[in-house]
């Protein structure tokens, strides 16, 4: 896949957020402007671990793995015209098993 | 249960916070909005703990604990309707026994 | 005592407040709002000391000890209808014995 | 090439931003000051990376990487009148490759 | 001494400040609130010295020592109708010998 | 040479800025306040490096070598009469080799 | 001499400032509040070093250098009527030799 074109750096993580929904439960369609941000996404990679006094500290969420993470974390990149998200990996609240 | 399907990462805890009284002792109904956040709550799922300088810090708090912690503190995230906290345990302030 | 009931993380101790006195020199009853709020107070329970690189900190308070704590020190909490604090060990500034 | 004389201090990077494209995906030409600053470029070189506690940290960038930084990263150098920039490899957040 | 029931804890110390002069040199009476604050004063007790990653670190001022301290420093305390400061022994700038 | 007299301490640097180019590339003269403050000089004198955790790190610069820096880093001195500037070394982004 | 009765604490220095100028290089008598501060002065005494993670860092300065230090660097202190400063190391930026 395109994305996965991206290495991240030390602990970051490439992540491709969920599309947020679209309707209200009760069916009503929402304009754009007025969509919560997405906190949920898809590692599309993860970098090799930062190293914190010499020691390599391993990553604990891989590829493929759904992560959530606060609103407006990490910074927004453009690849092949669809929205990703580089954070870095204390970004990431928990792993949805 | 729905909600353990999170696994909270390094040394954060999965909190879910004990309903606020809906009455005042004097028993007169309060409307949502006044009714203070409330400060108690219950252990869902805690991640493994963090790591320092390559020593991993054993976690002090586990599932089913009930935990005391500051107003405002953690990430609100909705899972299957209801409201949980994602804190780290630095925010706990204290175990209830 | 129902207050012992909380056990506080790490380096925190539960400390129950000193009643301020009520009654200037003079013996003038002041009422709740002048009060000046107490700075020192007994140490209902204390917990187990920080962890600091994988090395255990011990705590220099234990249960029992009055201390002094600087104004506005800790967190707040109602337990049973009474106040207490919950403040961590680097906030009380000394013991009065 | 001229912009290899500059040797980076400590872990900071020499990147040659990639220019901005200038039309718009309709063709519009825009103006200047309307160009997104570019968050992509290339690594002109390199220094030997910083040292922490005695530790030698290596570098995960080397000359020739295509890179992709935030908005606003490194300083701004101009040499034989074209812009560059100095940042710390921290400020990259992955190598596009 | 009543003042040496306080036991300072970690690198605190309890100082007893030195009365502001109370005339100018052309011997008028100043009142009590343009008098400057002290910098001067007596340790009356100190605590035992902080923990830094398992190593106690002594003390380097004891008690009697007159001390020079920065202006603002410290936290006052009032011990039987006196006023005394308990502050860090970093905030102490040096000994008058 | 009269500057040479200055030690820097720890991992500071005193360097001697390029004089600003006072001619505009149309050969118009630039009075004084406009000038751009350079960003380019010379290590006249560098200090024996910083200790950190009892480990002397070694200076990456050495007396005579041309360096990139930060507008605005470090403090001016003069001597004898001419500008310097004495800065850590952190501030230097480069060496113009 | 009396200053010498001063025994600085950690890594701290006791500086004599060198007197301003009074006057002008064309030989106008400048008054007392145009003066610029000293940014020069000479150590009378200076404190044993600072303590870091169980190791003594050793002082690069010692009784009689004359340092450069930064305007409004250190706290003023009057001692027998005349004005010192007492300052960190890391504070002063040279010595003058």
């Amino acid at each position: 896949m395109a994305k996965s074109k991206i290495k991240p750096l030390s602990d970051r993580v490439l992540v491709q957020p969920e599309p947020a929904d679209d309707k209200t439960e009760s069916g009503i369609i929402i304009p754009d402007s007025a969509k919560e941000k997405p906190q949920e996404g898809t590692v599309v990679s993860a970098g090799p671990g930062k190293v914190e006094n010499g020691n390599k500290i391993d990553m604990s969420v891989s590829e493929g793995d759904t992560v959530l993470y606060g609103k407006y974390s990490g910074t927004e990149i453009t690849l092949d015209g669809e929205e990703y998200l580089i954070m870095r990996e204390s970004d990431i609240l928990g792993i949805v098993s």
